[in-house]
């Protein structure tokens, strides 16, 4: 890292050049291949338990010294048990279908072509992303199973951890008889996330996973194509025919069975209706469940140890035990304040009238819409989509968790006897 | 187009608003709606085709002042023919199926929870063209159907006629009773372009149809997400188990059917096998149709009346009656020739070898892959999806061919009762 800018820059086309003859070899591998692979992968994260955390032990003594939030920390902290999970996490993949080769449409034109729509890799995937040392393995192990090259940039904070497991996981895929150079780590100069993002032609997309700050950055500096994924300002809103239990119970677990990802509700949106009834037992409820609790002037009014919301309150994803709330004069205003505030994640609606269901349905623009349940089932391995890269909050090319097929693109491929035009 | 820059820059930034508005109205509308207004858009060019000729024959005015090459003039030139053939083009969208709405795939999880993946209209789309006013009628009405606002930035030579175009289309529109904003033209400065291009969360995607230099200006400055469309350094290779007269008809017809369109051929590989035969009868007969070809040392020294090629001839993407023409040692030397100087959109390999087409196809990264078919198949009416709004270049999202599908994205809907995490 005391390299000058000039090296760092070639150090990371290089990278890139040796991802992209990787990703050729990988476009071509069998599925059994990949899979042998992903079990080596596995197996190696099994078998090097100690020297990962002697890794991570490292990084955390640096971390400790730096100003990172104890939530960051614990994303950064590996244990036997988290390795335990990223290594069966890996193998879980064995069992997906491979998309590579898959022909997604196919058809005979008159004149006597033959059109195949045909799933192939995507190529040198970049992936940019904060502390947590398990999506090295996680992304690792889904750009091989869909035939991609990865290069991934993790956090300074996490770079003696990410080595390890770089060099443990690409010498189990070269083990295998696949390049070793399918997956690369850039090191975590700051000028390496630049040097990816503009690396065109050579990186063929990036998909950043991290918080808003770093989204951001990213959309804003790249010029090679990006998915966004993550940020999520999810909405309930409690119809005015709204099962009450129902709804009380979906709002504590959308806000609080793990409110630091991206698929818990950060608002809730309650129909003025129904607001003497159900604000102060919804506002109970999550005070006991340990949710601080910023309503507007009539949950203030309607509740106890409620702080005035501000608009901050309404654009911020807390990812924490807070939870803001307001009162709506009806299902269009509640509409109009997901529009005003939400990031295009999950928004929910708890309604027992199928009209107010079909105008949330057609009117909020998101991801996902959930009707009647937990804003937190959007995952794909809930979906049954099986590990996932991130979900993606863009419209272009995937929307919702970005699983297997969401990393491939398309070829057609048209075979003839001779026709021209 | 004397205002200064802030007004342009909020005027740009309200018709976008405006267009906001209307996605949201087209998002819900029936198909039966959408398609009465393309009946009523259709007519409408019929209706007022001398309003048409006489503001495009300003522009032609204007235009021959300026300095534009004579294929720009033809490609700003309308005729009743050509206003015809936009309204017939207009026409056919109605009988092709409304993409809003389908149901991609769905599922009911272990946890009762229903999952269905549905098509909606991505929202606001921007198109940046140059002078063909064709693209006006198209890009609206494939917006349209989609149930997309459009948001038009034709060329400042086309001005006139895009502004008559938007009036009276936009006029069809709102006769149907629904939102005259759903197609708007933003003024010719040069300032718009950026301000669309950077017009985060107002704009959906920005599609540019035009030459290099136009997608690499887009590509570069936008922080909206951008549809890389229709820069085509197109190959043939001829493989040494090529049926020759059957290549020679290839090659012909890839070359002169059209020479100003994206799929036209621009480069001619041929194994070093069939070299000595096949050179002199296919440079004979593409010097016979009018082309002037650029040949390697050996083309030179086989033919007669051969330029010699620089890399600047390989790298070309000529658009005019010329051709590049180089011979290659084996199969994968055509394919490495293709990864350096190719673009991505379509390659064609001309052979009887069946393990050859395999490697070939498996080798080349291109948007199409033709096998013993003429690269001017690649397009959306061929492929039989209706009209097209370009052919997208890029991994992500859609590659190929954009059809009314390639401008929508998804949602997932999930329905529960009560389920939580």
């Amino acid at each position: 890292m005391t390299q000058p800018a000039g090296a760092r820059q070639n150090a990371v086309r290089a990278k890139a050049h040796l991802a992209r003859r990787a990703a050729r070899v990988l476009a071509g591998a069998s599925s059994e291949r990949k899979d042998a692979a992903l079990a080596a992968m596995a197996d190696a994260l099994d078998a090097h338990m100690p020297d990962i955390l002697a890794a991570n032990a490292a990084d955390l003594v640096n971390a400790e010294h730096g100003d990172l939030s104890s939530a960051v920390l614990d994303r950064l902290r590996l244990t036997e048990h988290r390795i335990t999970d990223m290594a069966n996490a890996v193998r879980e993949l064995i069992r997906l279908p491979d998309p590579v080769g898959q022909v997604v449409r196919g058809s005979t034109l008159p004149n006597g072509l033959r059109v195949r729509q045909v799933r192939v890799p995507l190529g040198v995937v970049g992936i940019v992303y904060e502390a947590r040392p398990n999506v090295t393995a996680d992304a690792a192990a889904l750009c091989l199973k869909s035939g991609n090259a990865a290069l991934l940039r993790g956090s300074a904070s996490a770079y003696q951890t990410n080595r390890v497991l770089v060099d443990l996981l690409s010498a189990a895929v070269a083990s295998t008889g696949l390049p070793a150079e399918a997956l690369l780590l850039l090191d975590a100069h700051r000028s390496t996330v630049a040097e990816l993002l503009t690396a065109r032609g050579l990186v063929d997309v990036v998909i950043p996973r991290g918080g808003a700050g770093l989204i951001e950055h990213v959309v804003n500096t790249a010029s090679v194509p990006v998915i966004e994924t993550g940020v999520g300002n999810c909405h309930v809103y409690v119809d005015e025919a709204a099962d009450l239990p129902m709804a009380e119970a979906i709002v504590v677990n959308a806000k609080t069975s793990r409110p630091s990802v991206c698929n818990a509700a950060e608002t809730l949106l309650v129909h003025r209706q129904i607001a003497d009834r159900f604000i102060p037992r919804v506002v109970t409820a999550l005070q006991a469940a340990g949710v601080a609790v910023h309503g507007d002037p009539d949950v203030v009014r309607l509740a106890d140890d409620v702080a005035p919301a501000r608009d901050a309150d309404w654009a911020t994803e807390y990812l924490s035990l807070d939870m803001a709330v307001r009162v709506v004069d009806s299902l269009p205003e509640a509409i109009e304040h997901i529009a005003r505030w939400g990031t295009g994640h999950t928004e929910a609606i708890v309604s027992d009238s199928a009209s107010a269901i079909a105008k949330f349905v057609a009117g909020v623009d998101a991801a996902a819409v959930m009707v009647n349940a937990s804003t937190r089932f959007t995952d794909g391995g809930e979906f049954g989509f099986g590990a996932e890269i991130g979900i993606s909050t863009q419209k272009l090319h995937a929307r919702g968790p970005l699983g297997l097929p969401e990393l491939t693109t398309t070829t057609y491929v048209v075979t003839g006897t001779g026709q021209v035009r």
